[in-house]
């Protein structure tokens, strides 16, 4: 007993209990959560509250008593709307059966982790990355193995060929998140194919995270019904492929904070899903599932809407961005964040919490996106366009200020 | 390539993924949810939906705007009032930071797991138990060890012996279920003392699942405010005490379909419990957080009435079971539950779905809770008076004509 601390709770932890980094996204917010005229530009999502036509859906559901334990894959009604909207948003048949519903687009990221992988097996994924991505694999014993993109002023790059290399006898996925978080890359529609056909031979699965798909600005129209649409696994897939898409409602109708998204696989394994569902969570709220149908159904202008302030808050970032002189980016091509480079810092791990108590504006320190992202910082600018000018005036004046 | 399907998406799963079991209680469940006129005791909810007042106060937080990412712990009113209430409840000091909110008890049940076990280690749990928990150690990777409860028509026990010579040098946790589900078997108190005394001399968690504390029925009263409550640890632990309380909503408030629980924990694995809920479903929605205020702060004689209803409905099965002469059974002690064999039926693993279609009622096999329950069925008896008497005559009307 030397009272250094063996015997506390913290030491008894697992090693992946112990050992699971905290976000350096949630680590800015913890910090500036409360500040009084902060900007907060440092999580993905916007400033609108989920529209009214949606929320009314759940208080209605909620009254008339929807309230029980439900269909652990989504209820039905959900499935088949889901299975609609891919359908309209695609241009491509699908069925209700493949789509199944989970407490978040993390909680689907989760499952379909568990679906593929045990414990030592390795997942393949591109960084710099959504944090969670890799720390949902290492709590799940699984080995993220990052592949590094490339950054250069006319945009950030992932060569194919870098990530055929990384696999090994161990590795059971490939993910893929285009139009991608932080970076803004979209995945090249000819290395889908390649990919598809690489991860077809050696019966490796892709986890195809195409949550910000709506989200894209320079590329040729490639969805049903004139939308713009980034390149999608969507029109390459069979049914029975191994491609496993995640997904999330919170982007496109402002619904960040229900913790409801879905998972869309092959139907023959919909028991398994299933049950991973069932022994994480055991199925998501039906009021919810209610309120979602209603947003599919109902809220694509809404939707539209959230795509056109990103389209302008992009150029008032990007804008913003040039105007310093100072910082180093490429225009994103999807998704909604401006992943840049201040001129003089290398290291940005805790220049988020500096430009909290500095700068008055809340952003992501690029190191949170892995130590690729080093030397960065993400803006996100699906937010209203006055309180965007600001954060941009501010960030300007902070770093003339050095 | 012998097209034997080597090549489906089935088989390109992960062991664990592949390999989880379904339910034996949401196998019945699936099977006779539409099912016009049937009296479904198959789960555990009572058929009250959520009462209006938690129903209003989340469409109020709707309308409000609380539709936004929020803290991963939980929002600090929800773990100041979860504080307030167990302090209330037990008699015993509390601090709001030992609280930390779950998207349902499966859920805390899940996060406690990861925070516990590595993959290979092993947790002790006494059976027959709820599936979710064993199945949850697997997908975790971790071994699953159960100790066999023992059965006499006095009632369940647990020889704490057994459990104890179960303890390996991989064990990380021993989990108890007490009140029970489904042997409604209550741990009596000397044997808390005995089982804490033990965990902390070896450095083990206890997992401890009190979600039916205030379903007890023959207890001395133990709890503050003279209400019933049975034995908890919540009277014998330090705040640092390597113990992990799992709870929810859902049964107190008629909140099965939300999908909200918690956890309570010792306040310096707080950031290591965030980061665990954040890699796996990123937080509950700040609208379900505050109607769960409304509950716990305005709840308690709608709690009462759910608990008047259980003792009344418990009544009332023992009664049914006694009746017809031929089942074997123990009054539950606490829960709300009853485990019963019907003489002439060793097996009752597809029993649930004949009684779907002979006799009209939903009751879950004993074998979906471990081997240690087979021979056995579960019936929830947490419902309506009229609709228990109406589903015990009907048993009894199929265990005659057998």
């Amino acid at each position: 007993m030397t009272g250094q601390g063996e015997q506390t709770a913290h030491a008894g932890l697992s090693v992946r209990g112990a050992g699971t980094p905290e976000s350096g996204i949630v680590e800015v917010m913890n910090y500036g959560f409360d500040r009084q005229g902060l900007i907060p530009l440092w999580a993905g999502e916007g400033d609108i509250p989920t529209p009214d036509f949606i929320c009314d859906a759940a208080s209605r559901a909620l009254a008339e008593g929807q309230t029980f334990y439900t269909y652990q894959r989504g209820i039905p009604p959900l499935r088949q709307a889901l299975c609609e909207y891919s359908k309209w948003l695609y241009g491509t048949p699908n069925q209700a059966e493949r789509f199944y519903v989970t407490g978040s687009g993390m909680h689907a990221i989760q499952t379909v982790i568990t679906l593929c992988a045990d414990p030592g097996d390795e997942m393949i994924y591109h960084a710099p990355a959504w944090p969670n991505l890799p720390a949902a694999c290492s709590v799940a014993g699984v080995v993220p193995v990052p592949v590094a993109m490339d950054f250069s002023p006319e945009g950030w790059s992932l060569d194919l060929q870098r990530v055929f290399d990384a696999v090994t006898e161990h590795t059971r996925a490939i993910c893929i998140n285009s139009p991608s978080n932080p970076t803004g890359w979209v995945m090249p529609q000819a290395d889908m194919v390649e990919l598809l056909a690489f991860c077809r031979e050696r019966g490796l699965w892709i986890v195809a995270d195409e949550v910000y798909g709506r989200f894209v600005y320079d590329q040729k129209t490639l969805g049903a019904h004139g939308r713009p649409l980034a390149p999608s696994l969507h029109h390459l897939v069979e049914p029975e492929d191994r491609v496993l898409f995640v997904n999330t409602f919170s982007k496109n109708w402002a619904m960040t904070g229900w913790r409801i998204g879905w998972i869309e696989g092959p139907e023959s394994i919909g028991l398994e899903t299933e049950n991973i569902i069932q022994y994480s969570i055991s199925g998501v709220a039906s009021f919810m599932q209610t309120a979602a149908i209603t947003a599919l159904h109902e809220g694509d202008e809404f939707a539209e809407g959230v795509i056109a302030d990103a389209r302008a808050g992009r150029q008032i970032v990007s804008e913003g961005l040039a105007q310093s002189g100072r910082c180093r980016f490429a225009e994103p091509e999807g998704a909604f964040y401006s992943f840049f480079a201040i001129d003089g810092f290398k290291d940005t791990d805790k220049l988020g919490l500096r430009l909290v108590d500095e700068a008055g504006i809340g952003i992501a320190p690029g190191s949170a996106f892995g130590v690729e992202g080093k030397g960065f910082l993400r803006i996100c600018f699906v937010r209203r366009r006055d309180g965007l000018r600001e954060a941009m005036d501010r960030l300007n004046r902070w770093i003339a200020a050095q």
